[in-house]
C-alpha cells in the first residue's frame, strides 16, 4: 500500500529551507517509506537536497516565491493562502496532494489557514493544539489544547479528550490513556462549570478507549501517570510556557552557580554527564511538534527555533499519525461515545462559575 | 507608637504549635516591636513557648481546642469560625484585638472565614491571593490572583494591579513598581476582552504610582523585570503550580542524574556549594507568605509544609504590611485612579472571547 506524502513548508521557522529538509531527511531514515512534497523557495530548497541525496528522490518540490512572517496577524496572512509555502503546504492536503503538512512558521496563522482550508472534522466543533512534555516516567505525556482557542466549554472538553486519546494510543502506544482535566484542585466542586460538567461526561463515557481519572494540578503534569492533560487553550498555554520557562529558570540558575566558583566549576566538569543527561531530557527539540487535531487533515507544528532533529520529530510524529489514520481513529470514538449524551449534558454550559474557589 | 499585635493561629500546618511559634520567634529578631496572640491549644504553645522567654513575654495565649482540617471544605468550617484556632485568629482582627492574622492552614477556609469576617475593603470587589516568587533578578515577583476567585472580569484585574503594585512598594521596596497582565501573548489582540479592557484602563490611568508595561507570558514570569504579574485565580493557580512542579521535577531529574554513575556522586560532593545555592533560591520557604489583598484587615497564608524559616517569612511580611499600612495605600490608589472611569470601562464586559488566539 502506498502511503500519502508529507507536505513540508521548507520556509517556515527560524532556520529556513536548510534545517527543515536535513529533519525531513533525518525522519526518512525512521520512516522510508514516506515520500515529501517540500513547499518554498526552488533555489533554497535544491541547494538544501544537495547533502541527502536519498530526500531528493523521495521529495517533489513545489515552488513559490511567498512566506509568511513569523509575527504577521493570522487576519493578514490567509489572505496570501495561495502565494505563500505555508498556505501551499496546507492546500496540498486538501487537494489530497499530500496527507499532512509540516510546518516550523506563524502558529496563528497556520492555525487560521488550516481551519478555512480544511474545515474541522464531523463531530468536531473546535480543532485543538496538542504537545508532548517529558515527564519522570519513560512516557511523555501530552497536553490540550495549548492555544487553538482562548476558551472551551465542556462539550469542547470531552472532544479534546477523545483527540487526546487517540493521539497518546499512536504517539505513546497506550491502549488504554490515561486522561485527566487540568484543574485547580481535584476535588469535584474545584474549578468552572465546564470542568465538571467535562468530567462527569467523561466518567459517564465508558466504553471509550481510555481511562479518565478525573481532575489534575499544574504541578502533578511532569510526574508521570497521566498521558493526556486536557485544558481549555489560555490555561494550557500558561501551563505550558510556565514549564518552559522554568524549566529554562533553572538550568540558568545552575549555570550561574556551577560557573560562579573554581571548585564548582570542577565539580561541573566531573559532572558533565549528569547535567548532560538533563539537558537532553528538557531539550525541546526531543519532544518537538505541536499537532492541530480536529481538522480534515494532519496539521503538524514544528517548534520556530527547533534543529534539524527537532524537525526530524516533528516529522516522524506526523508520518506515525499518518500511518495510524488518526482522523478515522477520532471519528469511530465520537460514535462510540454517542453525539446526543453529550449534547444533553453539556447543553449551554459555559464559564460561569463565579464562587470561591481558593488554591490550597 | 505602638504597633497593632499578630494574631498567630499556632494550630494550622503540618507542624503545629512548635513551628509556627518558632517561626514567629525568629520574625521577631528582626521585628522586635511587634506582639503576639497566639490562638490554639494553651498547653501545647506553652511547650513550644518554653525555648523562646523573649517571645513568651511578647506574646499573649488564646486557647481553643478546636482546628480546621487542612482537608475540609471551607463551607464546613466556616460554621466553626467562633471555636476554631484559624476562626479566632481572623476574629480577633475584626475585633481590633490584633492588626493582622497568620495561619498555615487550609486556605479555602482560611479565605472564606476572611472574606466573611472582615469583608472586602472599600473600592474593592473581590479579595485576591498573591504570593512571591523567585527571578533570575535580585528581586522576587509578585504574582495575584494564585486562586481566591476562579475568574475575574476587568474590573477585578485592575484593583488586583493595584493591590499588587501597593504590595510590591512595601514588599520590594520599589516606588513605582512595573505591572503587567500575564496572557497567552503580547500583542494587543491577545487573550480574553477582559484581559484587553484591563490592559487599556490601566494604560489610561497613568497617575498611579506603578508602570504598566502590558502583557506578560507565563515563561517570562521569572526573568525579573517585572515587579507585578496580574492573572485571574484559575490561570494564577495554574501558572504557580506549574512553576512549582517543573521547578521539583528539574531537581528530581538532577538528583537522578548526580547519583546515577560514581563520576557523578563525585562530581556533585565538589560542586554541594553550586547545587545549595540553588536549593536556596528554589526553596519556597523562602518565599513563604501568601497575602490575601482587599480586606478590611492583614491576613497571611504560610504555607503548610513551612518550616520555622518559612514561617518567620510569612511572619516578616505581615510585620511589614502592618507597618506599612497596605490597606491605607490601596484605598488612596483607588482614589487616584477614579472610580468612574474605570466603571465606564469595564462594564459588562466578561470572559467572552471566542475567537482563535493561537500561541507562538
Amino acid at each position: 500500500m502506498s502511503l500519502p506524502r508529507i507536505a513540508v513548508d521548507a520556509m517556515g521557522g527560524d532556520h529556513g529551507a536548510r534545517v527543515m529538509v536535513e529533519g525531513a531527511a533525518l525522519a526518512r531514515r525512521r520512516h522510508d517509506k514516506f515520500k515529501f512534497l517540500l513547499v518554498g523557495d526552488e533555489t533554497a530548497i535544491k541547494a538544501a537536497l544537495d547533502d541527502h541525496p536519498g530526500m531528493r528522490e523521495a521529495s517533489e518540490i513545489l515552488h513559490c516565491d511567498d512566506v509568511v512572517a513569523g509575527d504577521e496577524k493570522p487576519s493578514r496572512a490567509i489572505r496570501r493562502a495561495k502565494t505563500t509555502s505555508m498556505g501551499l503546504a496546507i492546500q496540498a492536503v486538501k487537494d489530497g496532494n499530500a496527507g499532512a503538512a509540516v510546518s516550523a512558521g506563524n502558529t496563528g496563522a497556520l492555525m487560521a489557514m488550516g481551519k478555512i482550508a480544511l474545515r474541522t472534522m464531523p463531530g468536531i466543533d473546535r480543532p485543538a493544539l496538542a504537545g508532548l512534555m517529558p515527564t519522570l516516567e519513560e512516557h511523555d505525556v501530552i497536553m490540550l489544547d495549548l492555544g487553538a482557542n482562548t476558551e472551551a466549554d465542556a462539550r469542547n472538553l470531552v472532544q479534546y479528550a477523545i483527540m487526546g486519546a487517540a493521539y497518546a494510543r499512536i504517539a505513546l502506544g497506550v491502549e488504554q490513556p490515561r486522561v485527566r482535566l487540568l484543574n485547580i484542585g481535584t476535588e469535584d466542586i474545584k474549578g468552572t462549570d465546564a470542568l465538571r460538567d467535562a468530567a462527569a461526561a467523561l466518567q459517564a463515557a465508558s466504553s471509550l478507549d481510555m481511562r479518565f481519572d478525573g481532575f489534575i494540578e499544574s504541578d502533578k503534569i511532569n510526574r508521570g501517570q497521566t498521558h493526556v492533560v486536557v485544558t481549555d487553550g489560555f490555561s494550557g498555554n500558561i501551563a505550558l510556557k510556565a514549564i518552559e520557562g522554568t524549566a529554562r529558570f533553572v538550568t540558568d540558575l545552575l549555570k550561574t552557580a556551577f560557573t560562579s566558583s573554581l571548585r564548582s566549576k570542577f565539580g561541573f566538569l566531573v559532572s558533565r554527564p549528569a547535567t548532560e543527561l538533563l539537558k537532553h531530557h528538557l531539550d525541546p527539540n526531543n519532544h518537538n511538534g505541536g499537532v492541530f487535531l480536529g481538522l480534515n487533515g494532519v496539521l503538524v507544528k514544528s517548534h520556530g527555533s527547533a534543529n534539524a532533529q527537532g524537525v526530524a520529530n516533528a516529522v516522524a510524529v506526523t508520518a506515525r499519525l499518518l500511518e495510524a489514520d488518526i482522523t478515522r481513529r477520532i471519528t469511530a470514538d465520537l460514535a462510540e461515545l454517542g453525539e446526543d449524551a453529550l449534547r444533553d449534558r453539556a447543553n449551554g454550559n459555559g464559564n460561569s462559575t463565579d464562587g470561591t474557589a481558593a488554591a490550597k
